[in-house]
């Protein structure tokens, strides 16, 4: 790989999410010359991509290129690689581009959908961890509603417009809420020959609540919230199977529907050659201490979702949300410069501010400490927080136009099926 | 096609650009029921689509969801389809989502890029008659310069670098442009490791003179404006070949590039079914009267590019560009209220409200009348225009708001590979 020389310690930092953007924008201010790798060259803000997928928002407006992330390009390389293995005696990363050395390695690479080894469901359901996979979902489902417009078979029509998802977490719950918005707002109004109580929308979650993360209360009112749109809540049901578009549970449900999102959890994302006692099986997240080093090595740390730290807290790692992958990132940063002073490290310590989902207008749920937030207050709560954590002036502008525009017309104006999707 | 029955005549309009959205929108409000079919399920706002292909704006906002074209969707029915062929005397039309009938139809099927019959080029090149084509120049441009990151092969980096466009008309000019715009913000901010000379711009056309639609002043400005933003103008030079990543020209000229695009003009995009003698052969426009039913029908029409109304001021046809589009797409409305009332129709008549081409950043030329503008007015002008036109209140402050952002910050922010591009 062509970097360019420089005196300074070489940190190489794998992937462009919140952890790997937090800690290289402050890390290049200190003395490291900083490369970034991902397989994309943009930030993407995961906790909006379902209203790309819902057609609220563009691509581009949740998305930021990483190549603008700091000011002082100099000390910060960005390269658009794949990786495929680290070799830690040599410290040395191989990559689709070319091998190059490191005095420190960050794996910040996340998660990736987890169909729990099932293959099957893993070829014919849609996910929704990528702008293109978002972009997909949202094209299919207007495809969809389309060809539903051609015939008169009220079955086929059903089958066409239902929307089932799997895994009632953050994704799933705002996924849902956001498609009951999009069939009270465009469905009767671009779609004047359709029933939009054709479009069903199907939430399934194998445990007895939604957002099992939040609180008890949070559930309930999340719970009540998707019921009062119209989302069909099934608890205690998980999908068996996914075959000629229809879903089976264990439950014995069978629901017919071509449109159906996979949302039931995520697994880590872990790279080639670190040894296997450092990577915990079942998350697939590498094991840490409380420096964020992987375990065993000195000079290779894990950040954010693809980073299991047990505490005492938190006995099966942090939540795999931005928050800690943010924090984690800046104490990194911090560490560095203990590194270079040579004084003892500071150990992680995660300060909670709470945890939000969003089902609609004016419905929003937060656990913040031990209250549970409900309603507008914790909409407007909600709006305003992702707006300050999306990176970029403009995206912000952009997002709070749409956002604005969006909840006064009741509209949706990026439906559009600029590529359509075709299931393999 | 599962149309709604209606006691209305029945207009089918087909495709959803200038003219047939001007037609669609105003004949709903008449006794009609108006059937528009289209390949895409937006309108695209073709003139700012060159700033999509470099990055200054989403696509999302220069595309307009045509089901949401007016207000009242009662006599407006939208269907997503290719059309086949139609049957005058059947009065029916073949689409892949089946037939349907007509009381008078309006083909307004606009035009696709002319190849002149250069199959390899037509493999080869690129092209941007489509919002996904602009996205894939946008796309691979961008991996272009990253890859250009990789090596230190002066040549190389040339070859990855260069674009090449080959056709001076408005789309080659405003591309030209605003690829050196990129150049000179962008490439230097977010590519400290490229030399921004080596993204050599070279805009190739046969004739003598760029713009060769507009006056010759406005020509010379024009070719100045670039010159003086680094694009390499070769003019009396057209492509022989573009093989191995080499554009040939008949001059003997040789460029390595991998970005090639083809502007070098456009040819009718007619529909099958219509008699021979209705069609021009060389432009592939169908022959129109002055109230522009395609000639030997009476109940066929075709309005705006598609359209070839030869009369003593434009013996070869009106511009094809947007304004005789949509003015024959009114007249055309007014006649269709005359058929129903039984009086004569009337003639059109093109009002030429001028023609303008922006090469940059204050930069701009239009001829209004017998003036020609240029500079920094002319500039203003061409903003406030295509802000008018732009369809949706939406679309125009997302816009508004984007060239705000990018003229203040000299960046371009949608510089995001969502889908990359291959060559096939």
């Amino acid at each position: 790989m062509n970097i360019p020389q420089s005196d300074l310690p070489r940190v190489i930092v794998i992937g462009g999410g919140f952890g790997g953007v937090t800690l290289s924008r402050k890390l290049v201010k200190q003395n490291f010359q900083v490369v970034l790798i991902d397989r994309h060259n943009y930030h993407n803000f995961q906790p909006l991509m379902y209203q790309v997928a819902t057609s609220g928002l563009e691509p581009d407006s949740i998305a930021f290129p990483l190549r603008g992330l700091v000011e002082d390009r100099k000390n910060f390389i960005f390269r658009l690689a794949e990786v495929e293995s680290v070799e830690p005696v040599m410290r040395t990363l191989k990559t689709s581009i070319g091998e190059v050395t490191y005095d420190y390695l960050v794996i910040a690479t996340g998660t990736k959908t987890n169909f729990f080894g099932n293959k099957e469901i893993e070829e014919s359901a849609m996910s929704m961890k990528t702008v293109p996979q978002a972009l997909n979902i949202r094209s299919y489902m207007l495809q969809n509603l389309e060809k539903a417009t051609l015939t008169n078979d009220v079955e086929e029509r059903k089958k066409l417009m239902r929307i089932v998802l799997s895994g009632a977490g953050p994704t799933g719950v705002e996924l849902s809420g956001a498609f009951s918005e999009f069939k009270r707002g465009v469905l009767i109004n671009d779609y004047p020959d359709l029933n939009p109580d054709h479009m069903e929308i199907h939430l399934l979650d194998g445990s007895d609540r939604v957002l099992a993360s939040m609180s008890k209360k949070a559930s309930k009112k999340a719970e009540k919230y998707l019921k009062d749109l119209g989302v069909e809540v099934h608890l205690n049901t998980m999908v068996k199977s996914y075959e000629r578009e229809k879903v089976i549970t264990n439950t014995d449900l069978e629901i017919e529907a071509l449109t159906f999102i996979w949302s039931a959890g995520v697994i880590g994302n872990p790279i080639k050659g670190i040894r296997e006692q450092s990577l915990d099986k079942k998350s697939q997240r590498f094991l840490v201490d409380r420096m964020n080093r992987v375990e065993g090595y000195d000079h290779i740390f894990a950040i954010g979702d693809i980073a299991l730290m047990k505490t005492e807290a938190f006995p099966n790692g942090h939540p795999q949300v931005a928050q800690p992958a943010i924090q984690q990132g800046q104490l990194l940063v911090n560490n560095f410069k203990r590194i270079q002073e040579g004084t003892t490290l500071k150990e992680f310590s995660y300060f909670d501010k709470g945890s939000m989902a969003t089902i609609g207008r004016n419905k929003a749920v937060a656990d913040v400490k031990s209250f549970t937030l409900g309603g507008f207050l914790a909409w407007i709560t909600w709006l305003g927080v992702h707006l300050y954590f999306l990176v970029g002036v403009r995206n912000r502008l952009v997002v709070f136009l749409n956002w604005i525009y969006n909840y006064f017309n009741f509209d949706r104006a990026a439906r559009l099926i600029i590529r359509p999707y075709k299931k393999e």
